[in-house]
């Protein structure tokens, strides 16, 4: 069964259905755009996150193209564009958002048609698919049947493309996840999702990773990547450091999964970390959990030195963090 | 200025005060306790934890001791037996209240008097303080002017004697302090009582731990420990095991507090780490915080190896991890 946060981007007639990742598990929620500018919003106020807002840029731009069918061509491509800027720019550090624009105007420029946009949405849409896909087949390759996996914050398609990979290939996973504080993702998003998909999964506080670690009941620890560098630095949601660093000292490998390292990130002092308002460690689910007298610190990612990371899986196969250059190997970059 | 968790349990004329810690600092709630009965049933609620059930226990002891003070003394010592049993059972593994009930009952019986369960008392309170406080004069020597200490979790009188001694030692120190999920106490009773104490403080997630510690911010990891066996392993509120391996990889000393070794504990394999409802593990503060149809899993402590820990802060010094039967030399055990 597709779980339902692998589908939660969804274009109707009537606009872009968004599934409100901020409640759920708690609520379901369904939030209809019926224009770019109000996909726009929905991903700058969070409504969507990690995978969804570029599904989201994808159909938002086919609402644009629907708006300005009526136009000449110039005008229409023109429109096009300016919702372009608009929806890369809801979230500067994404460039997944790019990819989402590009494929989508590529389209309507080689038809010289703006509605066009809907194959190119579909085509982005498959892409990002076939991809994670593929990722997801060479992780589940990396586990042995009956493995337990540790996951930390929410790896979207990269995790149920492996789960269902895996049980494609016949084998059993368990899953402990973190809670993934401030925002919950692992107990709300993950937790969630893997027990739709039929898995054996516990939660733990972002605390008890390293106890579960040295209990050697873990086989693996796996985690997506929000970025990697070519020399092996894993930089993803807050929290991935401390799991990797208690992994390897007590032999449980740790799997990093990337679509493909960033050929623009060398290494870690190319990546800019984003610090975000310090107020939301001092909060659960708006309530707050701390005295209001403290101040808090939010570093949203965290860089995972190559010395704890086993391998990298990309959607090309699997490669140690010491030798990312293969993956670009033979081509122009 | 003493903070107010230093001294929240208080014997008055009407029975024991004690400060409710579980709603603690949103609510301050001061819970009377008219009999030793109501003291334990307080004890067993968890309105005190830490180093609160030994006081409560000590003044517990006293309100009992008022209520047999007119019956013949062999009567109001089987009264008085009965009374440190039903406390010291209110939390079993914790060590302390056999102590508190012990020092009360060697006062009435070297007097022959239960009216000097209130001496005996005193000298309990009075025993634990100095302790505590040569302890943080120890660890205050081990902290240069200006460092950022990181803790976990509430050290209790650990952590205010050893800001008090360096504050009286004219140094400033900063603190960095984990929420500590799931009952929150470095958000709640950690970084209340350092800030009332004027200490710079700032929170962060129990995921962000490794994050800060990478950064160089951090001089040193100090936590209190529940117990340090004798070859140097540290137990302690489950998430300090992840901080003193990050500690160890980036170069941070961690220095573990305890008053003294367990003589009884030659190695981790005799310390049983206690499992808690992993239900606490799916909600804050009462609050559900997860899908509720993940199960939780709650090591309520974790072990901490020699290998990672700098040194052992004691009553009576400081000692590497590895050679901890130096606390006891020239000591009948």
């Amino acid at each position: 069964m597709q779980p339902v946060l692998a589908d939660s981007v969804r274009l109707t007639d009537e606009g872009v259905l968004i599934l409100d990742r901020r409640q759920f598990p708690f609520e379901r929620n369904w939030v209809l755009c019926r224009t770019a500018g109000e996909v726009g919003r929905a991903v700058e106020d969070m409504v969507t996150q990690s995978s969804g807002p570029y599904f989201a840029v994808l159909y938002g731009m086919v609402l644009e193209a629907r708006a300005v069918g009526h136009l000449p061509f110039a005008q229409a491509r023109a429109r096009l564009a300016d919702t372009a800027r608009m929806l890369e720019n809801t979230r500067r550090t994404n460039n997944a958002l790019r990819k989402a624009t590009k494929v989508v105007l590529e389209h309507v420029d080689a038809a010289q048609d703006v509605a066009h946009a809907l194959n190119g949405a579909l085509e982005g849409d498959r892409r990002y698919r076939a991809k994670s896909q593929a990722l997801g087949e060479h992780t589940a390759n990396l586990l042995p049947d009956n493995a337990t996996v540790m996951t930390h914050c929410w790896a979207d398609l990269y995790l149920t493309e492996t789960v269902r990979a895996a049980q494609e290939q016949g084998k059993t996973l368990k899953f402990f996840c973190t809670e993934t504080r401030p925002y919950l993702q692992g107990a709300r998003l993950t937790a969630e999702t893997l027990i739709e998909m039929g898995v054996d999964t516990t939660l733990i506080t972002d605390g008890m990773g390293a106890a579960v670690l040295q209990s050697g009941q873990v086989d693996a620890l796996v985690t997506a990547a929000d970025r990697v560098t070519m020399d092996g630095h894993v930089v993803n949601k807050v929290g991935t450091l401390g799991l990797a660093v208690a992994a390897h000292a007590f032999g449980v490998p740790f799997h990093a999964q990337v679509q493909a390292p960033d050929p623009h990130a060398p290494t870690a002092d190319h990546v800019e970390i984003e610090f975000r308002d310090g107020a939301e460690v001092l909060q659960v689910l708006g309530r707050p959990s701390a005295t209001p007298r403290v101040k808090g610190h939010y570093p949203a990612f965290d860089v995972t030195p190559p010395r704890f990371v086993t391998t990298v899986v990309t959607d090309r196969g699997v490669f140690n963090a010491g030798e990312l250059d293969e993956y670009y190997e033979g081509e122009q970059r």
